[in-house]
């Protein structure tokens, strides 16, 4: 009988403090994931949470690479379908992961995120994430002038700010999630050359 | 000789106050704004806030309709110029509210916006100012199946998820000015049916 490897008991630890702090993160936001809580949350001593975090901004840094681990997931429709169906399909991922879990979302893309650091780690996965959606637009035939990175950004814009102001409840159409759908399809038309 | 109609002295001491109470939210944000701490920026007892504005969500309230008058301004381009070189001028200028005022953007369109309720005065004012978008974007050739408050409702939401990034220092792309024009010109001629 075989098993498979099984996670140390450090590892395991680790993974438990993490879970602690997204409990942290997703009740009451990135401002209260100190060392303490996440201690307290997880029933341990906070030397436990420092010994392995350092501080807050480690907290935040690990919470923010699985939160991109998490988005990476959410947006892989594998291979099937056409360039603009498969984009679709993963603009759609996009909108569940944001809207199922604001806090994670806000801290990876507001104000404040781990992720405007270029020398974090958490920027490196940010654009890890980031090239998938450019390898996805690279199908499409893009508009003379416009080039896959700047292409991506532009959809991630519009999925961007449609999911900010849902979250915001101001937006001013009656259907948001019809409305996310059509901003991504009058994005994508937007990016390709006009068909004849 | 004729003089314009002053303010009367009421009228001066609320501007006075609003005033005190937008330095507030400029150097501190939102959650900063009480109406203790606008009485000790004003210099005047707390009283003489609260008689005005009953509450934080009061002074909260007068300084997001505030805001939205600012954002009106600021789209405000004139009659010159055809449909879609109005609406980028006007785009431009929502881009520059934006960056020169992030606290009071972030109050009329982040989660907690007063616009999110929809019996307040602001959620009117900001229908308003959205009005205008509407109407910009009517002089558009539509694609089929897009009205006009759908098409700026995207278009929305391009521009508010590039001004959003852009503030949270996320952006991927080198020159973040030059990647919301093309944002904005993406998804105008997404909007549009496309020439022959």
């Amino acid at each position: 009988m075989t098993v498979p490897r099984r996670r140390t008991a450090s590892e395991q630890v680790s993974v438990a403090l993490l879970d602690a702090a997204e409990t942290v993160l997703d009740r009451d936001g990135a401002a209260a994931v100190t060392v303490r809580a996440v201690a307290r949350e997880a029933g341990v001593a906070p030397m436990g949470v420092y010994n392995r975090f350092s501080s807050k901004d480690g907290l935040l840094a690990a919470l923010a690479i699985r939160a991109f681990d998490d988005l990476a997931a959410a947006i892989d429709v594998g291979p099937e379908g056409g360039p603009a169906d498969r984009l679709h399909r993963a603009c759609r991922g996009y909108r569940r992961f944001a809207l199922s879990h604001p806090a994670r979302y806000t801290l990876i893309f507001d104000v404040g995120s781990p992720a405007a650091d270029p020398a974090s780690p958490v920027t490196a996965r940010g654009r890890e994430v980031f090239a998938v959606l450019v390898d996805m637009v690279r199908g499409l035939t893009l508009r003379r002038g416009l080039d896959p990175l700047h292409a991506a950004q532009a959809l991630w814009n519009g999925q961007h700010g449609a999911v900010t102001l849902e979250l915001a409840g101001v937006v001013q159409t009656p259907d948001a999630a019809a409305t996310f759908d059509q901003t991504i399809d009058v994005v994508i038309r937007g990016l390709q050359t006009p068909r004849a």
